[in-house]
């Protein structure tokens, strides 16, 4: 199975590809962020990170992306950025047929530490120990989209039950 | 100048196309509300408005998309929905080179009523006054798309300025 992580943001969009199934040592296929600069035209950034996504997808041909779920509750200055960045890879996934699977990011934590409050530096460091990297991701935006992939194919056995109903859902609805 | 106003919003997105120029009476081109069903998948609904986001630009071909400006302190529960639609509006026109311009509910409130605190009712009867319209728009949504629309096109000078500064960002930036 490969996951495509995206960590959503509008300065700094983290995108990590992961490969592997539950049980045994996973895999990074690639990973990088891609960054806007803040201050200039809303549609020129998304149109940006929206063209990384896409480029991004046809040519990892991912089974599965896993986006971070945003939540009001974060930096209210970054937090609508962050949501519509969410919403085009989320739109991005879809249109092509490919599930989408959102984490909170305590899930992803918990995922890879063990522990829903680990810090970035942990998350880090596990995700350099269990992908076996050379070298840490530039940024933790880019840990974290690695993370993101890897916590997908883990909780595999409720990401197939997501995807069924997700299938259900749509086979039913006005798509 | 043709506008398509969007009033983003996952379970109703109002869509609506204002046709004329600053001192004349404008008109309505069109208008309508995109649907999609509370409960169901996420990807699936985006999918869905995306398609009719881009079908309504295809097809009017507007001069500007006028899109409401999410702010964070609305309803929790919708915000982050509504942002997503709100990405999705704002990528479509600019991927398209169509500028785009961002209005606050009180901007628009102020230009179709005068006041930046008047409420739904007060602006849809504003909006089918002025657009001199047969009936009420279905839903507040909708008046909302036709009334965002309106203001964009008598903001004009605001919106060139606008226009002018992103094409500018754009050009210096890193498209």
């Amino acid at each position: 199975m490969r996951v495509l992580g995206v960590d959503p943001g509008l300065t700094r969009c983290g995108l990590g590809v992961v490969e592997g199934s539950t049980g045994r040592p996973l895999s990074a296929v690639a990973v990088d962020v891609v960054r806007t600069a803040a201050g200039t035209d809303l549609g020129a950034r998304l149109v940006a990170i929206g063209a990384e996504l896409d480029a991004w997808i046809d040519s990892y041909q991912p089974d599965a992306v896993a986006v971070e779920r945003v939540f009001s509750q974060h930096n209210v200055r970054t937090v609508m950025g962050t949501a519509q960045v969410s919403g085009l890879a989320i739109h991005a996934a879809a249109r092509r047929g490919i599930p989408v699977a959102l984490h909170t990011p305590s899930e992803v934590k918990a995922a890879v530490t063990g522990s829903g409050r680990a810090d970035k530096v942990q998350v880090t460091t596990m995700v350099v120990r269990l992908l076996r990297l050379a070298e840490q991701p530039s940024t933790p935006d880019a840990a974290d989209a690695l993370a993101l992939a890897m916590c997908c194919i883990w909780r595999g056995g409720a990401f197939d039950r997501l995807a069924s109903a997700a299938q259900a859902s749509r086979s039913g609805g006005r798509m």
